[in-house]
């Protein structure tokens, strides 16, 4: 039930302490029209993410969302949840094990694996599943969190 | 001036032999409404990217970039350019080593590392510059290739 009360799943945007072990989501469908916009935005225009005829003729058989898309979910969930507001992004490490079709609810997760006593750096395990459950996305990444955050985690965890 | 030749700027998007060595690079300024438009696309709204007086008071003094859009970059590149076409991300290792500020123009980099025998594997380094040459973003990125690629170049490596 502990385990279950940090799961953080409310829209603040500044989390005060944080413990190995905390947790949060983010569900999200990417649209064909929001694929196409990052495609212009990023200059991506591989047609494996825009072109339904293209991506016919592939191992997916349908369009895909740009990998890198689906990892700003995780950025999402680390800037605007856990850790939220005034997170500096160090470090992200990706595999991507298949493919998040659009259309598809994609359901991103980071989790804390580790902080560290000495500087306000935190790592996460970051994922990312379709709605079947299929791993999509794996990895770990690491961010600076704002000192006063860092300095009542540390608190916390010596008590 | 080989090396030189070998320097790849062109707008193709599809390359049939890629040797250890093979570069691209593409060029980017990110304005805040394409800042906000990732913001929205995302979910990803920490004021750090889009709120100018938040971004004020942080160590960086104005807006950036949201690491993951710098990163759209590099996937631009090998979706379109190098190797272009049909390319499938595999995995991708990223540091974030200085902000790239909104409005500032980026300078996003790959270059052939390595080029697996035995499947069509290809490794890139993996670089983005602001305009002043400080590096931003360093790491490694692994993709597959089209087939057809991947035994041309491998045919020219054994000549």
């Amino acid at each position: 039930m502990a385990q279950l009360l940090r799961h953080v799943r409310c829209m603040a945007t500044r989390v005060t302490r944080l413990r190995v072990g905390d947790s949060a989501e983010m569900r999200k469908r990417f649209t064909m029209e929001e694929v196409k916009a990052f495609a212009e935005l990023s200059g991506d225009d591989n047609p494996l993410h825009t072109d339904q005829d293209y991506a016919a003729n592939t191992r997916f058989g349908k369009c895909i969302v740009h990998g890198v898309l689906m990892n700003g979910l995780i950025s999402a969930i680390m800037g605007a949840k856990l850790p939220g507001e005034g997170t500096i992004y160090l470090s992200q490490e990706i595999a991507f094990r298949g493919p998040l079709y659009v259309g598809d609810e994609a359901v991103a997760r980071v989790e804390v694996l580790d902080i560290r006593k000495d500087k306000p750096v935190v790592t996460f395990a970051t994922q990312c599943f379709n709605s079947s459950g299929d791993l999509l996305m794996d990895g770990k990444g690491k961010v600076m969190i704002p000192k006063d955050t860092h300095a009542n985690s540390i608190e916390q965890a010596d008590n």
